[in-house]
C-alpha cells in the first residue's frame, strides 16, 4: 500500500491536465513521489483506464519531459473514482486512502466549500492514528472579504486551519521564495532596508496577454482581484516582514499579517490617491494590432471591468513610515515584465553634483529574465570627477540549475506537510480588508483607458510622491 | 606667451621619457595642455633641436598615440636648459617661465631637497603677482621617519606646503578615484560600512614581475618601503576614512591623516603578530622557471631585503574597533593579482543551515580586471531550501570609455591646482610612524621564504584572527 495518497477533485479538469499532472509526472521521474498513490475523483463515470488514457493524452501535449517509458512506471501509480461532491458518492473513496491523504480541489471556486464539507460528511478531515489529512485549495478564495470568511466558515465546521494549504502559486516560484532567502542570508540587506534608507518601492507585474480563455471568470474578477489581493500582496508583504526569530512557517506567516495590519487603510475619502484602475483599448504589441477589451470574446460590450490597477499602500510602523509601496499589474501592457524594486533614498551633500549619477536600486527581476541587480553609482573613466550609473548584476540561476515550477514545488511542500509557503487564512482576510474600499468604491464609476500595448493609464502617475517616477515596462524598467 | 610652464628637472632620464612625455603627448592631442611650455632641464648640454631629438625617440617608443601629425604640433611646446642643480645655473630658466609655472623633481630621490633648496635660492618658489608656484615631487619621500623630516626641512625653508605636490601614483589610478566616489556616492554603503556590519578587509597587490632593472633601489627598499608605506597605506586610509563634511582636499587628507592617527600603533614587542616578511626563492610561474631573489643581477647573495610584506593593521575609533585590516604585497607571486576585499559578518542565527553560503565580500577588483564584486548568498535553484554564492558584479570601465594612466590624471591636477590625489606631508609622516618599529625590527633575523610562483610565505598566516584566510592569489581571490 502506498504511504501518501493524494486525491485530485476536479480530475477531469483543465488544472489537473496542464499542471497537476506534468507536475507529478515530474517530481515521480526525479524519484521524489515513488510512494504516492494518486486517485482522480471527477463526476465523469470513467473507468481507471479510461482516466488513464485522459491522463496519458494531457503529459503528450504538456509534460515537456514525457518519454513512454517513464509513462509506463507513472500509470501505475493512477487511480480513479467516479461521483458527485457528496458524501455518499465519495466514500466510494475510502478503499484508496492512506494513512497520510491530501485532498486537492481542482474545482470551480464556487464547489469548494461544498466539496470541503462533503468530504469532511464523509468523514475524510479526520486523520487515523499515527496519519494525516490535508486539504489543498486553490485561489480564488473568495471574492471579497465576505465571501472569504463565508468560505472559511464552510470549511471549518470540518477541517482545522493546519490541515488546510492554500495555494498561491506566487509563492511556489523560485524568485519569490529567493526574495526570502536574499533579505535574511546577506548580511548588507538588513542595515539598509527601512525607511531611514529606502525611499521607495514598486512591485510590477506586466503582461502582454489579454484575457484569452478566461473571460468569463475574469470580467467578474478584474486586475485587483485577480492579481493584486494575492500575489502582489505576497510580494509586498515578503518584502516588507521583519526579520524571522526563526525559520518556521508560523512565524513566517505571523510577520507577513503583521505587514498587512500596519499598513494604513485606503478610506472611502482616498481610494482616488490610493488606487487607480484601467481597462486597455486597442492597441498593437510588435506588430500585432490587438482588439480593446470590450471587443474580446466573451466580454460585455459595455464591461467596466478593470484589466490594469495600482495601489499605493503605506506601512505605519517603525521600519516603514514614510516609504510608499507601489503595486500594479495589467494585461495588455507594452512588455512582459515583473519585478520587485527597491529605490534608496539620495546620499547626503559632500559630494560634488556632477558625481550624482541618481539613487541606488535593488532590483529582483522575475521577467523577462530571473535576475538581481544592484544599481550603483561608480566614478565615470576619465580626468573629471563625474560618476555614472552602473548595475552590479547577478542572473538567479544558470543554465545548468534544473528549474522547478510552482506546481512542483507547493505539491512537494504539501506531501511533506511543509505549510511555509501556502497562505493562512489571515493572511486572506486582511488583504481583502485592506482592499474592500476600493473595491467598493469602484462600483461606481469607469477605469481610465490605456492603449494595448502602452505602459497603462496615465492615471497611475496620481499615486506617487513627488520626484518618484514608474519605472517603464516597455524599457524593462531601465532607469 | 605660454599661460603655463611646466619645468621638468631630470628632463634626460628614464621617468620623463616612460611616463611624463608620453603622458604630456596624450594631454595635448586631447586638447588639455594647448597652453603649455614644457621646459626640459638636466645636465647635458643640450640644444632645443637635441632634446626635441631625444624625446621623439621617446614618445615613438612610450606613446602608444604617437603620429608624426600630432608630433609636430607638440615639439613647439617643447624648450630646453642645460645645467648643474645649482641657482646660478637653475637661473637661466627664469626667462622661460610663465605667471604660473610648475617644476617636476624627476629626478634620484636623492637630489629632491638640493633640488627643492636649489630652486628656492634661484627665486623660483616665490609665485609673481596673480601667479604662482608648485613643486612636484615623486616617491620615495624618505627611506624612514626621520629621513622624510629631514627632506621636508630642506623643502620647507624656500616652499610652503600649499606649493608642493607629492606623487604617489595609485591615487591617480582609476580604481583608487572610483574607491572614494563609491563609499560616498551610494547610499547602501556608509549604514555598513562599519565594524558593527564588517569582519575583515583585505588589501591585496600582487605581481609576478621580479625586480627587473630596479635591483640597486630594490634591495636597498624592500616591499615595505616600496608598496605599503606608500600605495597600500592609501587604500587602507581611503577604505577607511570617514565620510567627507565637504568635497575638498584638506578635509580628505583631514580624514586619511585620522585614520592613520586612529591605527594602533605596532610595537616592538608585538611586531611578529602585525608584520611578516618574504623573500622569493627559485619557482615557476606558468611555464617559466625563474631564479631565486638572491640569484637575481644586482642582489646581493646573501640580501635579507624582503620581496613581500604583510601587515595586521587595526584602527582603534568608533567604527573600526575590532575589524583587522590586512595589507599584502610582494613579487614574483602567483598572479597580477590586487584589490580591496572587505568581508562583512555574519548573518544571525533564524535561517536553516542549509542556507547559509558564506559571508557577504564587497570587492574593488584592481588587477587583473578593473571591477566592483558583490558576493551574496541566494537561493539555490530547486526544491530544496538551500543557498549558495552569488556574485553581483559590474565592470569598472567599458570599452568605449577612454583610460587615462596615472599620470595623465596627476598632471592635470597638478597644472589646474587640484591637491586632492596628493599627499601631503603630515600622511607620510604618520604611514612612516606607523612603520618605523617594523623597520627596525627587520634590522635583525630573515625574511621567511617563498618560492617563485606562490601565494607569498606560509608564516602570513599567523597575521588573520581565528576563521580568517587570506584570499587566493594564485585563483585570483575566489572564495
Amino acid at each position: 500500500m502506498a504511504t501518501t495518497t493524494l486525491v485530485i477533485l476536479g480530475a477531469s479538469g483543465d488544472l489537473t491536465q496542464r499542471l497537476l499532472m506534468p507536475a507529478l509526472f515530474r517530481l515521480h521521474a526525479l524519484g521524489l513521489t515513488r510512494e504516492l498513490r494518486i486517485v482522480g475523483y471527477a463526476m465523469e463515470s470513467w473507468s481507471r483506464e479510461r482516466f488513464e488514457r485522459h491522463i496519458h493524452k494531457a503529459l503528450q501535449s504538456f509534460a515537456p519531459d514525457y518519454t513512454p517509458a517513464h509513462w509506463n512506471r507513472f500509470r501505475r501509480q493512477l487511480d480513479y473514482v467516479g461521483g458527485e461532491l457528496h458524501p455518499e458518492h465519495l466514500s466510494a473513496l475510502k478503499d484508496k486512502l492512506s494513512p497520510g491523504t491530501l485532498f486537492y480541489l481542482a474545482l470551480p471556486p464556487p464547489l469548494f466549500g461544498t466539496a470541503a464539507a462533503a468530504l469532511g460528511q464523509a468523514g475524510f478531515a479526520k486523520a487515523p492514528r499515527g496519519g494525516w489529512r490535508r486539504l489543498i485549495v486553490e485561489k480564488p478564495f473568495g471574492t471579497d472579504l465576505a465571501s472569504a470568511q463565508a468560505l472559511r466558515q464552510a470549511m471549518h465546521t470540518h477541517w482545522e486551519e493546519e490541515q488546510i494549504l492554500r495555494i498561491d502559486h506566487f509563492l511556489g516560484k523560485e524568485t519569490t521564495q529567493n526574495l526570502m532567502v536574499f533579505r535574511f542570508a546577506n548580511r548588507f540587506i538588513e542595515p539598509i532596508w527601512n525607511a531611514q534608507h529606502i525611499a521607495q518601492v514598486q512591485i510590477t507585474y506586466a503582461e502582454t496577454l489579454g484575457v484569452e480563455k478566461r473571460a468569463a471568470y475574469y470580467d467578474k474578477a478584474g486586475a485587483l482581484r485577480d492579481m493584486l489581493q494575492n500575489h502582489l500582496m505576497q510580494l509586498f508583504s515578503l518584502t516588507a516582514m521583519a526579520p524571522l526569530a526563526e525559520w518556521d512557517p508560523e512565524v513566517l506567516r505571523n510577520h507577513k499579517v503583521e505587514v498587512l495590519r500596519s499598513t494604513l487603510p485606503i478610506t472611502p475619502a482616498n481610494v482616488d490617491t490610493h488606487a487607480v484602475r484601467g481597462q486597455y483599448r486597442a492597441g498593437r504589441i510588435g506588430r500585432k494590432q490587438l482588439p480593446g477589451y470590450r471587443s474580446e470574446p466573451g466580454i460585455a460590450r459595455g464591461s467596466r471591468t478593470e484589466t490594469f490597477a495600482a495601489l499605493r499602500l503605506e506601512i505605519d510602523n517603525w521600519r516603514w513610515r514614510g516609504v510608499p509601496f507601489y503595486l500594479r499589474s495589467g494585461k495588455r501592457l507594452a512588455t512582459n515584465y515583473s519585478e520587485i524594486a527597491v529605490q534608496f533614498r539620495e546620499v547626503p551633500g559632500a559630494l560634488p553634483k556632477a558625481v550624482h549619477a541618481g539613487n541606488n536600486w535593488m532590483i529582483f527581476r522575475i521577467r523577462p529574465t530571473e535576475q538581481m541587480d544592484l544599481l550603483v553609482t561608480a566614478k565615470r573613466p576619465g580626468l573629471e570627477l563625474a560618476g555614472r550609473p552602473v548595475v552590479l548584476t547577478a542572473p538567479y540561476a544558470s543554465s545548468d540549475d534544473r528549474e522547478f515550477s510552482a506546481y512542483e514545488q507547493l505539491l512537494t511542500d504539501a506531501i511533506s506537510g511543509d505549510r511555509t509557503h501556502f497562505l493562512r487564512f489571515d493572511e486572506v482576510e486582511w488583504a481583502w480588508k485592506l482592499l474592500m474600499p476600493v473595491l467598493d468604491a469602484w462600483q461606481e464609476g469607469a477605469p481610465d483607458f490605456y492603449a494595448a500595448g502602452s505602459e497603462g493609464p496615465a492615471s497611475q502617475q496620481r499615486l506617487l510622491d513627488p520626484g518618484h517616477s514608474w519605472r517603464s515596462i516597455a524599457r524593462n524598467g531601465e532607469i
